[in-house]
C-alpha cells in the first residue's frame, strides 16, 4: 500500500497528491476546488457529494446513510466523509462547488443578490430616419435602450455604425453609459474579469457576464515581487525610491495585461468583448495598481489616499480590453483593511449577517471582520511572514516541494509535499501540522519551548523522539526530513526559533481577534460562524490550527474555510450591479480598529502566544 | 454740421461711426454695446440710461420728462431717444446693459436662475492624520467639500498634495466631482469659458464663475469656412472627402485654443484656473466641434446624431484649459435647429414665459421658435445668404466697408459704412434699409419688381429718381454709392435680381413663422413678444423690417433685438448648474416642426414673398 496517492478532480482536470486517509474535500481544496459544506463537514448535508470514476476512496458511516445503495455502487461519496484509499478520478458536480457559478448566494439563507450585471447587451433593429419621424440617431436608438451617457468616440462612430449596417446593431451598455454600438447581433459575447490582486499572487477569473459562468481562470505571480517581497517592502520602495509607484503600476499592470491574454486565449474569445474588470486587493496593491504612492501606508497612522470604489475606464490604466470598458476598483477601509477585505464581506454575507460572527484572512497581514447588531468592525494584525515561510528556518510557500501537511501514522510521523516531490521545505500549513503533532506528543509545552530527550512525556514512541537533537545551547531541533529524502541532500529540521515565529504569527490574529470579541462584549462561543478567508486558510487542518490557538476553540460546524474570498467579491461586483453598491456601503460603514491603539492589545498578544494547555 | 458722427462707449472703450440723428441705442448694438429695453423703445421705462460725457446728443422730450434737470446737465439720456448730434462719449452703466452680468435674469419678471456653478472651489485646511483619525485622504477632504467622484489623476497626486502643503489647499469641484486640489488658496481664481460657435465666427467669452463677471470677449473667424462658406459646403465636404471630419475638427478646436490664450491675456488669469468650457452652436458646427460627422444632415429627413448636452473633459476635443475641465456642448432639437437656438431660448426665457411669444434667429437658415401654452416649437427655414450678403451682386458681410445702413435725407438717400471708410458693398441690414426706402417712395412695388423712372410716382424726389438706370432688358438697377464715392472706383447698384434674393430670404423667415403660428391657432397680433436674436438681428431697423415683411406688423414695444443669444445661453449653463438641466429638458420637449412636410408651406411662401401693400 502506497502512503500517497494522487488524485484528478474533474472536468477542470486538477490534480494533486496526497497523504492515504486524506478526506477527498481537503484533496479537492489542495487542488483549488473549493466544495460547499454548509455542515462543517459533519456529513450531515449530503453537499459535497462528488462522485469517484476511478480508483478506491472507501464510503465512510456517513455516506452510506445519506446516499442510496445505488448511488454509492456508481462511485458517489460525500467528500467531507470519503478517505482517498488510492489513485483516483473524482467528478464533481457542479451544485456541489462552493460557488454556485450561474446563481449569486451569499453565505446565509435567501440572501440572494439580485445578479443584474452592470453590463449588458441589446440587439436592435431602428426603423431607418424618414420625414415622419427624424430624430437624432442617439433618441433613435434610446427609444429601444433607455436613456444612456455616451462616450466621446462611441458618439462619433454612431452615425456611420448605424448606416453602415441598416440601423441594426447591438448596443453595450453600462451602468446607463453606452460603451459601444456594434454591428450584428454580439449579444452572447459580454464578458468580464475580475482580478485578486495579491501581494504575492494574482488570479484572474473570465466572466460570461450573460449567465454568470466562470470561463476561465489564471494566476501568475505579482512581478512586483522582484520589487519587494512584501507590503512594506514595496511601500519601502515607493517612498525612497523616485519613480518606483510608476515601475510598479507599470509591472502589474503588464501581469494583468498577460493573464487577460492567457485568459481570452483559454476560453477562445474576443479580448475587446470584455467589457468591465474588477479588482480587488489589499490596499497598498490596489494603490500600486493605480498608480497612487502608498507612502503614508508606511507611516503611523497609516491612512490610505482613498475609501471608495474607484471606477474608471479600463484604458486608463492601460489594460488591454475593449477601450470604453470600466475598470472597478474595490474601496479601501483603512491602511492594511483593503479591498481584498472589502470583496472577503460581500462574498461572505457579513454586512448582513444577523448573528455574530468572525471573518479572519490569515496571511503576513491577519485581516479580522467582526460583524455584531448589524455593524462591521476591522483590523489588521501584523502576523509576519512565517505562514508564508518566511522567517522559518526551513521555511518556504506552498509551491512544489514544500510539505504541506504532517500527520503521525503509528509511532511517527509522515509528511505530504507538493507535487509529489522530495521536499525542499516547511510551508505555514506543514508548520501548523507539525507544531500541532508535536503539542499533542508533549514535545513542545504551553510555552512553546521544545522539550529534550530528557525532559519529554514518556509516552512519546522512540521513532519520534528519535527526531529531538538537542544543540550546544540547550536548544531541541526536531528532524522532518532526513538529508536522504530532502531533495537538496540537507536535512530539514524545525527549530526552536521557528516556534517561536509561529507563536508570535497566531499570537497576533489570536489577539486581534480576542480584543475585537472583548470591544462587542463577545465570546468565541458566541460567534455562529468563524470564517477563514484566503488561498492559505484553505488548507489548514482545523484541529491543528485550533490545537496551536490559531482558531478559537469551538466547534468544527462553525470553521467554515470560505476559500479565494476576495476573488469571490470580486466576480460578484462583475455580476451584480447592486454588489457594487453594497461594496460601497461596506467601506463606509465598516469600523476600522486600530490595535497598536488599544491599551489591551500587548497583553492580549502576550496571553495569546501562549498554546493552549489543551485542545 | 457732419453727416456721420463718431460714438465711443465706456467702459469698453468700443467705437462706432454712424449717421447723424442716429439714436444712442442703436449706436451701442452697433458697437456691440446691447442695453436693456424693456418698454421696446418708446423712453417710458427708463432702464436704457446712460451718461453722454463728450459730445452733443441733444435729449429728447421723452428724455426730459422721465430724468431730472440736475441728470440731464450731467449728461443722461435715454439711449432708446436721444439722437447722436456729434462726435461723442457715453457711459454706460451696468445696470442698464441688457446683461446684467453678476445675476442672471431671463426676460420675464422673477424669473431668475438660482446662479450656483457647477464649478467651485473650496479652501480648505484639513487636520493631520493621526492614531485617533487615519481616515483616506478622500475622506479626510470629503468631510469638508462633501462627497466627490474623483479623477484618476487627481486621485494619484492627492496624497503628495496634501502632504507638500500640511494638509492645506484648494479643492476644486465640478458637479460632485473633484477635478483638481491645488496648493494654496485659489479660491478667486476660478474661471469658465462660453463659445458661440458660429458657421462664420466664433465668440468666446471669459467669466469669472465666483462672481458670474464677464472678463474679456473675444471673436475670430470660424477658420472652416476655408474649407466651405456655409453649412451645406460643410457638410458635403463631410460626406465626399475622407478625414474631413477630423479636418474641420481639429481647425475649430485650433481656433477656440486661440481665442482661449487671447481671453487669457486679455484678462491676465492663468489659463490652467479655467474649469468649465460650454460651446452652444448649430447643429453642424457642434457636430464638427465634437467630431461627428454631419453627413446625415446633408440628406433628407437631415436627422442629428444626438439630442443630449454632450459632457466630457476638454482634453477629449483636446482644448488647452485645465486637463480636467469640463466640456459641455448643447444639445441639438433638429438637423437645422441646434444648441444655438436651445441657448437662445434658454437665455430668453422662452421655456417659462407663459403668454405666447416667439423667437427668430435671422441668417443663413432662419430658426424660429414660437412658445405657446408651455409648450416650445421649433423650426428652420432655409432663408438663404442674402441677409449674410452672399448672392446680393453688391453684397458683402457686415464688415468695415459695408453700407450698413441707409436712410432718406432730405431728398436723396444717405448711408453709412462700417468703419467709417469708402463703401465696398452692402450687407445685409442696409439691404432692408435701401429696399424699405425704396418701397416707402414707391419705387419698388408690392410684388418686388423696381419700376422705370417713367413709372415710378411723381413724389419721388428727383435726386432720388436719377439712381434709378434702365438696362436693355427693361430690368432697373439702383445706383447706391457712385464710382467716385466707392472704394473700388465701380459704382455700387442694386439690382432688380436682389430684390427678388431678398423676397425669397424674408419670404422663408415669415412663411415658417406664419405656419408656427396657424399651427397653434394664433395670429401675430397674439405674440406678446417678437425677439429678434443673432448678430445681424442687433442691427436691423425695426420700422423697415417691418415694411418689407421680414417681421409681423406688429407694435415696435413688442419687438425686442436680444443680441448674441446664443452666446448667453453659452454662459448662462456656466454659471448657473440649474441651467444646464433647463437645456436637457428644453431640448427634450421642443417639438420640432418640418417645414417641408408642411403642405401649406409653399403656398405660405409665395404669399409671403410680396411685399405687404402698407406698413
Amino acid at each position: 500500500m502506497k502512503s500517497r496517492y494522487k488524485v484528478t478532480f474533474q472536468p477542470s482536470g486538477r490534480t494533486v497528491h496526497v497523504l492515504a486517509e486524506t478526506i477527498l474535500f481537503e484533496a479537492a481544496a489542495r487542488a483549488g476546488v473549493l466544495l460547499q459544506s454548509p455542515c462543517g463537514g459533519k456529513g450531515t448535508c449530503g453537499k459535497c457529494r462528488v462522485r469517484v470514476v476511478e480508483g478506491a476512496c472507501a464510503p465512510s458511516e456517513a455516506c452510506r446513510s445519506a446516499l442510496t445503495e445505488e448511488q454509492l455502487e456508481e462511485g458517489y461519496r460525500l467528500a467531507c466523509q470519503a478517505k482517498v484509499g488510492g489513485d483516483s478520478v473524482v467528478d464533481v458536480p457542479d451544485a456541489s462547488l462552493y460557488e454556485a457559478s450561474t446563481k449569486i448566494l451569499t453565505s446565509g439563507e435567501g440572501r440572494e443578490l439580485s445578479g443584474q450585471p452592470a453590463v449588458w447587451k441589446r440587439y436592435v433593429e431602428l426603423p431607418c430616419p424618414s420625414s415622419e419621424d427624424a430624430v437624432a440617431d442617439l433618441r433613435r436608438l434610446e427609444r429601444e435602450i433607455g436613456k444612456v451617457h455616451v462616450h466621446l468616440d462611441v458618439m462619433q462612430g454612431l452615425p456611420n455604425a448605424l448606416r453602415d449596417n441598416a440601423f441594426k446593431g447591438t448596443a453595450v451598455v453600462c451602468s446607463s453609459r453606452l460603451l459601444a454600438f456594434e454591428p450584428g447581433n454580439t449579444e452572447g459575447q459580454c464578458y468580464g474579469v475580475a482580478f485578486d490582486l495579491g501581494t504575492t499572487t494574482v488570479v484572474g477569473e473570465l466572466i460570461d457576464l450573460t449567465t454568470g459562468r466562470e470561463l476561465a481562470v489564471v494566476a501568475t505571480m505579482n512581478p512586483q515581487i522582484s520589487l519587494g517581497d512584501d507590503v512594506i517592502s514595496r511601500i519601502t520602495r515607493a517612498r525612497e525610491t523616485p519613480g518606483a509607484v510608476e515601475e510598479m503600476q507599470a509591472s502589474v499592470v503588464g501581469a494583468l495585461n498577460e493573464l487577460i491574454e492567457e485568459l481570452v486565449a483559454e476560453a477562445d474569445v474576443p479580448q475587446e468583448k470584455i467589457y468591465e474588470i474588477t479588482v480587488a486587493g489589499n490596499t497598498t496593491m490596489q494603490h500600486l495598481f493605480c498608480g497612487i504612492s502608498p507612502a503614508a501606508l508606511g507611516e503611523v497612522p497609516f491612512p490610505p489616499a482613498y475609501n471608495r470604489t474607484l471606477m474608471m475606464t479600463t484604458r486608463e490604466v492601460g489594460l488591454r480590453v475593449h477601450p470604453n470598458a470600466r475598470l472597478c476598483v474595490f474601496p479601501n477601509i483603512g491602511g492594511f483593511v483593503g479591498g481584498d477585505t472589502v470583496a472577503g464581506i460581500l462574498a461572505n454575507g457579513l454586512h448582513c449577517t444577523d448573528r455574530p460572527a468572525v471573518l479572519v484572512d490569515i496571511g503576513t497581514n491577519g485581516e479580522i471582520v467582526l460583524a455584531c447588531d448589524g455593524k462591521l468592525f476591522t483590523t489588521s494584525t501584523a502576523a509576519g511572514p512565517a505562514f508564508e515561510g518566511a522567517r522559518i528556518s526551513a521555511g518556504m510557500r506552498a509551491t512544489v516541494g514544500a510539505i504541506e501537511k504532517v500527520v503521525m501514522n503509528g509511532e511517527d510521523l509522515v509528511y505530504n509535499v507538493i507535487g509529489d516531490t522530495a521536499p525542499i521545505g516547511l510551508c505555514g500549513t506543514g508548520l501548523i501540522d507539525l507544531a500541532a503533532v508535536l503539542l499533542r506528543a508533549g514535545i513542545i509545552d504551553a510555552t512553546g519551548r521544545v522539550l529534550g530527550k530528557e525532559e519529554v512525556p514518556s509516552s512519546v514512541p522512540s521513532a519520534l523522539c528519535s527526531r529531538l537533537h538537542e544543540r550546544d545551547d540547550g536548544q531541541v531541533d526536531v528532524l522532518v526530513a532526513s538529508a536522504e529524502e530532502s531533495k537538496s541532500g540537507e536535512a530539514i529540521y524545525l527549530l526552536q526559533r521557528d516556534i517561536r515565529e509561529l507563536q508570535l504569527a497566531t499570537g497576533a490574529i489570536r489577539a486581534g481577534l480576542n480584543i475585537m470579541l472583548q470591544r462587542c462584549g463577545l465570546t468565541a462561543d458566541d460567534l455562529s460562524e468563524v470564517l477563514i478567508a484566503g488561498g492559505f486558510g484553505n488548507f489548514i487542518r482545523r484541529g491543528n490550527a485550533r490545537r496551536i490557538g490559531l482558531l478559537p476553540n469551538i466547534p468544527s460546524d462553525r470553521l467554515r474555510f470560505v476559500g479565494n474570498a476576495s476573488s469571490m467579491g470580486a466576480k460578484y461586483v462583475l455580476i451584480s450591479e447592486e454588489a457594487r453598491g453594497i461594496v460601497e456601503s461596506i467601506a463606509e460603514s465598516a469600523e476600522h480598529v486600530d490595535l497598536s491603539m488599544d491599551p489591551e492589545f500587548q497583553m492580549e498578544f502576550g496571553m495569546a502566544m501562549m498554546f493552549p494547555e489543551d485542545a
